[in-house]
């Protein structure tokens, strides 16, 4: 196997690992009564854990790639490869009991992203590619939507406290509203983002993306045959920016909608 | 047993029967091949089939209630009951394999909502409630939120292609993120109902809804503690009405958000 090939594996593997190792105290969360102080420590060792045990599965197989991640600071390497891990995004999800977050995986080689995963581990669902092959969900390929207008399914829309203001958000909701849209927004980006690569969603927007959370969903989502917003992954990991994604179909008309909210290509 | 108890007994069966069958079509989706149009046609078959399995076993063990639901014209009765249900709620996600929507069941006496079922079958959720009893998922209590601000969690915002306008669920994302809340919207609107009375979301508001989409969530939050805007039943199942619940901390808040976006207190 390439080098490429060899870590998109190994991904796969600690992206299914970690979300078991999550999935076990979401699911546990029921079982205990605990207060909201205690609830929420056990959250962040939840969190802590997972990124953990990320970090050591990446550093036993690959000692030389570089790791950035949401909780840590980022681990320096000299392999040219480096991981940007989510261990959990939609931590809100997370937390209140709502089954809708994922663990995020991308690779990055050359300022691309050369490989992705997005782990479901609730629904067993783990959607992934490598740069310039087909996309699957678990071992099944997958496609974006395809012979849909912008009126006949629903457009994530992400938004977060990131932001410095909400108007973009709205005047984003309000055009595609009044286009006969349908905005969604489940709080875990990086799932809406393998939900438009599975065809469960015509696209995901959002202002600014952290690239942990973005970068494997982006790839994916090519790979299965729709279009992003293209972006340098090495620009994205040290400033974020903003995500374009859709179906072929839909994708300029959701561009547009983008750049009349939040401005014109700006990241 | 009274004669709310049977029925409420037994509307916890029909509806996780209904979500059963209604599961083996959403499972079925991954594993079929099939084209856009015959896609169409099998969710319109499991749509049709699951009310036909509730209304044939409301018949069955009640044979003088009234039934009101979305898809048939309504069953009259003479027993003064009235069942209100929506076999699958959230069919846009259901068609579009997205894990988020369920079967609901709710029902009325003497103008009340006396019993409320919200099945998630993905998730083997059944959220239900009779008035003036406590909240249960499957076996175990329920209760909404406590402590939080409107800051500290997620408002659910209901939006459909029946309002005539979207201006009202701009004012009110717009209003609601400018005080710092977040919205979620995961097109099921019972779902999201359910949600809130597990204590997953704060709220739930949406300018319009019908009746077997909102009835057994309202009666649920009640009893799980949280406050709804109360309406006559028998109304809302010749109307529609807004909805809008939330936590006891949180109420008066989106109660004015709600009012500021649809009007003051319009039905």
């Amino acid at each position: 196997m390439t080098d490429i090939a060899t870590r998109y594996t190994a991904a796969q593997t600690i992206a299914r690992d970690a979300g078991a190792l999550a999935l076990r105290y979401f699911q546990s969360f029921d079982t205990l009564n605990i207060t909201s102080k205690s609830h929420q420590d056990f959250v962040s060792e939840a969190d802590r854990n997972v990124e953990t045990l990320v970090r050591a599965a990446i550093k036993t197989q690959f000692p030389d790639d570089a790791v950035v991640g949401e909780e840590d600071d980022p681990t320096p390497g000299t392999s040219g490869f480096t991981w940007v891990i989510d261990p959990i995004d939609g931590t809100t999800n997370f937390i209140h009991g709502i089954p809708q977050w994922c663990v995020a995986i991308a690779i990055v080689h050359n300022a691309q992203t050369v490989a992705g995963v997005i782990h479901d581990p609730v629904h067993d669902e783990c959607t992934h590619a490598m740069r310039g092959h087909p996309a699957f969900c678990n071992e099944n390929p997958i496609r974006t939507l395809t012979g849909r207008t912008l009126t006949n399914g629903s457009l994530g829309v992400g938004f977060s406290g990131r932001t410095r203001d909400s108007g973009a958000v709205i005047t984003l909701i309000d055009d595609l509203t009044k286009q006969g849209g349908v905005f969604w927004r489940n709080g875990s980006g990086a799932l809406s983002l393998a939900y438009v690569a599975q065809g469960k969603l015509l696209g995901y927007v959002e202002e600014h993306m952290n690239a942990w959370d973005c970068l494997a969903g982006q790839l994916i989502i090519q790979c299965a045959g729709g279009i992003i917003e293209d972006q340098d992954a090495d620009h994205m990991i040290t400033h974020g920016g903003r995500v374009v994604t859709a179906t072929t179909e839909t994708f300029a008309q959701v561009a547009a909608l983008a750049n009349a909210a939040y401005g014109n290509g700006s990241n």
